[in-house]
């Protein structure tokens, strides 16, 4: 298992809400692709979203969000971290 | 305040010392712009790294890199937060 953070366009106005049900939406699909989504950020300015997880692979993180028909424009496998 | 997520490249390669050495140089320029540095993390393989933090503006958050010799190639106000 590997973490990843990946990138969304196009939510640009999305509220609060909406956002969640977006996400409501990727744990629901998450156990089929083995990934466990853990945060998500958004910035509904630019429209841009970020999601934290673990998964097993690149690969497992595409298709969970594609299974939830919400596909990710870039993902990056985050093997080091840092905190304050 | 507000919280926001940057972006940056070209750390391919990057150890997790050298990471976490950069890390301490936003640490030690931070209280100067009211920025406070939560996380980061980094893709060594596509050299992109990501930093999550607290901070008066945007602009802060832009100096803040800019003193610590860390110019940040995109920075992103995270207003909506989601957790699992």
């Amino acid at each position: 298992m590997a973490r990843y953070i990946d990138i969304h366009c196009g939510f640009v106005g999305v509220t609060e809400q909406q956002f969640r049900s977006a996400h409501d939406s990727m744990l629901a699909v998450e156990a089929t692709e083995g990934v466990r989504f853990e945060k998500a950020w958004l910035d509904p300015e630019s429209g841009t979203a970020f999601c934290l997880c673990t998964a097993p692979s690149r690969e497992a993180v595409l298709r969970a969000h594609e299974r939830a028909g919400q596909p990710a424009a870039e993902v990056y496998e985050i093997s080091i971290e840092v905190a304050s």
